[in-house]
């Protein structure tokens, strides 16, 4: 297995769309990352995920069909030079992959009185996000790749997977081995968009706007 | 330097209220660390995120005081055998740490198409707190404690420390080296609440509900 070291991870850690190659995921492996996503740090203890696992082919075809009928309508935003940089950039992997984990916010979770959670509404959706992050981290400890898909709406993907309207899809992960993965991230590869410097984004105990 | 395994580090992560010691963070661990914050994920590579390090005193003093009239607040909407409770919690180490990380989310970086947003109008939001869950990880490979403070209204921080209004305040981190890590997260040792067995939030191709 290859190195495990965190500062390795972070840096090897992609977002993949091409590299799937389908193969079976260890059902240990799979147990091990969904255990440390659940390990995430959330608001009042609340751990407000759950972890939908979708295998089933014909499910998979029809978000993919809705995503793709998403992708034209991000297309139709764009000017024609970012529509043709666009073209050369694949959104997602959900047939290709093994799998996919619908990760979801239910804010009821908790009780009314989740302990942080009174003076900013959205605290329950960030533990969310760190659990994404971990689950995202450990998977790449175990060499499989993720894909984080959001073209979609989530009205979608509730009635999709039967998800009541009060719980909020929050990722599609495409989840699987990969046949190598990418050294830059694809969009910036591919053109779409550069890194921003490190230090453009410290700033000193105030904001210093204009940064960007 | 302890372990930097991945899982070890998942499962040893804490979030810090009363060890800090106020001792100084080495320039390049707090280097590493933002580092690691800064190679997460981003929606459309859009990395929206940015670091506000606060080091003065009268400041984080301002933050604390305000803390401090939003924990009565809580305190408040809770019924008596809860409020027992909670008066054993400590909701923040903003003075006894050694340094405050705001991180901020800025919705116009990356310009008015970013890739991936279109149908998810808080994608950008969920990139910022990947972000963060780097961040605590590799705080934790250094060594250094990280508490999340969410008793504040967005509105007091953009205030204090010059934000925007067109940009949000996410999180402000205690940081800093600690006494100490406890085993326990705080709210399940101090009896707030206790953790949910993680074959619970797993789910095979549709929701179930009820599994809370």
């Amino acid at each position: 297995m290859p190195s495990s070291d965190l500062y390795d991870l972070i840096y090897r850690r992609r977002d993949v769309r091409s590299e799937f190659n389908g193969e079976p995921i260890q059902p240990d492996a799979l147990e091990r990352v969904l255990a440390a996503a659940h390990a995430a740090p959330s608001v009042g203890h609340s751990q407000p995920w759950d972890f939908i696992l979708v295998r089933d082919r014909q499910m998979r075809r029809q978000f993919q069909q809705h995503v793709e009928s998403e992708r034209e309508v991000f297309d139709q935003s764009l000017d024609p030079s970012r529509r043709e940089t666009f073209s050369r950039i694949k959104v997602e992997g959900i047939m290709e992959s093994t799998l996919g984990i619908v990760v979801t916010y239910d804010a009821d979770r908790g009780g009314p009185h989740v302990l942080g959670r009174h003076a900013i509404a959205d605290a329950g959706l960030y533990s969310v996000c760190l659990c994404i992050q971990n689950l995202w981290l450990a998977a790449t400890a175990e060499s499989l790749g993720i894909g984080w898909v959001s073209f979609y709406r989530e009205s979608f993907l509730q009635e999709l997977l039967g998800i009541p309207t009060s719980v909020r899809p929050v990722a599609w992960l495409c989840v699987g081995p990969v046949s190598r993965v990418q050294e830059k991230p694809d969009l910036e590869r591919l053109g779409w968009r550069q890194k921003r410097p490190l230090h453009d984004a410290i700033h000193a105990d105030r904001y210093q706007p204009g940064r960007d």
